[in-house]
């Protein structure tokens, strides 16, 4: 059974929480090999985490290559006594589809093969009739948790065999209350780092002999955090900074600290590469800081920088498609969190459509099978206009 | 053996590190006995810590009262092959005492009850020739410790017995480079304090849905510390508070914490009390706050209030007396941490003046004994002068 409902059923009855697979990449490597995909099962390893399952399939040898991007990990089920029915059931109750994964993101794993499927059998077999352009699946089993051995490697290896992607399509849960509503066409960045105020110890009694660096951090708090780093771009809200802590960690109350730390935050947008970032931080800081505190900032090492896919003929095809399926013009939106889209979007374009995402991650995590059906005519309808 | 050398050395032979006595107090138990002294000893307990023996002794029944107050314990000697001599030998050489509590302050104590002894021989055994006038001496074991079983309750015990002091000299290391420059006529006030600022947690990505309390907190410190509490006084510096530690504990750099707090302590003068303090620092801790920050003080209990014996005859014949012996005019100084002397404050009025505590806490603790000479000198000056 090749339909989207079918295949996600399939998926959900795998209980593939990090790293475990439990035969979930076996049900698409199944369904592709028999559709003419070359598949490839690579495995990664990295010291203190688990080796994990990856599966890169394609067909077609020669461009335009679109890939299809997802995870069939899962995170755990929590309480499973709290769930209507058996959280890796794959049960449906009244038109709607229950399971862990069920939109975060096997369900939009199944809409993309089952399109796939459904367009090379419509084409002769082939992505398009002339013989040219190529479809592949990236598919991990490591995004949920550590993410090491998933996408990042998968990608580099894919390179390194000479894969060149031109666009890739990766299902997450885009949609925020409707399918159909939001495209997420990139995400801000975001870095990390401490800034350490050093001051001089002393006895409370005496200050003029020490120097306190909790009133100085704290001026330079106010100082950074004050000031937008930005104003926002045509396609990001404004970047942000934020200080998720401050610590001394001095119990004495007799006692002026010798130092004082503040760890902070910022998801910044296309304003900013992450070096002009970190520039621009630190001449804030030097200008606060004046000829009398003595600042630093150790920044975090981060492999979150921003991107996005600009407003084009991709985004406009993806778009018609959407708006074609469910009557919906959807936002191209850049909020929220980070996905394994920013590794992809080092490699090529990149386009987060997928189902709704309100029950990811809870209790009954569920999909109307209606949804499954507009998913997969959305993206035949991506396929049909990209080889068109 | 009655002179102050004598009596310093034997004193600095028992090892009385706190809560040790090892003799110490049936030192001058002896000595003041032979001289017509009502003695007590006075043990007291505390649950968690260790006992602690405590001196009082009187002459005299009538009043004007006044008390020769001091300590016997002693820090530990550290290192004791760091030493020149035994820290407990009681050793001269070249003319200079050593050992530990030889300035503070064995040596203070053996000057005053040398010359109290010397003044009574000359007055017939009485502390004034008409019969009239006491003088006493509130001795502890338990200053350089937790100082629970010390001065505070023997002060307490002495008023329940109805005893009245109508001055008291505390023979503390007042002076900081030469016999005779400074008199400790009274402290600042210390109170501890920790602001708490409430906000919300939330995503780090989602600043909007959550309130940081930590730019906040930071806002706070600022304004707090940054007025001046009070200019000064007549007899004291100005005001002064501290933030000594700012912490939230928060390891993860995607949460915005939910809050914060500052510790902080104040060196007050006698522009406020305690109550006036926290008021002031409570309304601009408010107005700081606008309706916006929602934030709290939470005080420490603290009986370090401020205290100031105002200039007048009784400092005037302790500045004649200094004068007499020194040639130098004593400054009367309020700078410097707390003693004992906070607690006497609340019974009578208190100076200190003792020797120079230059070496006090240090590897090799020591005292010329001409500087014991001249303190006997001194307080012998001081009873002639108070009984005259």
């Amino acid at each position: 059974m090749t339909d989207a409902l079918s295949i996600a059923r399939d998926l959900i009855r795998c209980p593939s929480v990090t790293p475990a697979d439990a035969g979930a990449l076996g049900v698409l490597e199944k369904a592709l090999n028999a559709a003419g995909f070359t598949c490839h099962r690579v495995t990664f390893s990295e010291p203190g985490t688990a080796d994990v399952d990856n599966l890169y399939a394609r067909i077609g040898t020669a461009g335009p290559h679109i890939t299809f991007a997802g995870h069939t990990d899962v995170v755990p089920p929590g309480d499973e006594s709290a769930w209507s029915v058996g959280a890796f059931s794959g049960e449906v109750k009244d038109g709607v589809l229950h399971g862990r994964g069920a939109v975060d993101m096997k369900g939009g794993i199944a809409c993309s093969v089952a399109a796939v499927l459904a367009h090379l059998a419509a084409n002769g077999g082939k992505p398009r009739s002339d013989g040219k352009g190529s479809i592949s699946f990236l598919i991990t089993g490591d995004e949920e948790d550590v993410s090491v051995n998933g996408t990042v490697k998968l990608l580099k290896w894919a390179a390194e065999r000479g894969e060149k992607f031109d666009h890739c399509v990766l299902g997450e849960p885009s949609n925020v209350e409707t399918l159909g509503d939001t495209i997420k066409v990139g995400r801000r960045g975001s870095q990390s780092g401490t800034l350490v105020v050093d001051g001089v110890q002393g006895h409370v009694a005496y200050p003029h002999r020490a120097s306190n660096p909790v009133p100085d951090i704290s001026r330079l708090i106010v100082a950074i955090s004050d000031e937008p780093l930005d104003h926002g771009s045509a396609q990001f809200q404004a970047s942000n900074l934020e200080f998720t802590s401050v610590d001394v960690g001095n119990k004495a109350f007799n006692v002026i600290p010798g130092e004082a730390r503040a760890r902070f935050n910022i998801r910044y947008n296309d304003n900013h590469t992450q070096a002009s970032l970190r520039e621009l931080v630190e001449a804030r800081l030097a200008k606060a800081c004046g000829n009398r505190i003595k600042a630093r900032i150790v920044w975090e090492p981060s492999n979150s920088n921003v991107f996005v896919t600009k407003p084009g003929p991709f985004t406009d095809l993806a778009v018609s498609a959407i708006e074609e399926v469910t009557g919906r013009k959807p936002e191209l939106s850049t909020s929220g969190g980070t996905s394994d889209a920013r590794f992809i979007a080092s490699y090529c374009p990149v386009i987060e459509f997928g189902l709704v995402g309100q029950t990811m991650h809870q209790v009954d995590e569920r999909v109307p099978v209606k949804d499954l059906e507009k998913l997969t005519k959305v993206y035949r309808g991506i396929l049909a206009r990209y080889f068109g």
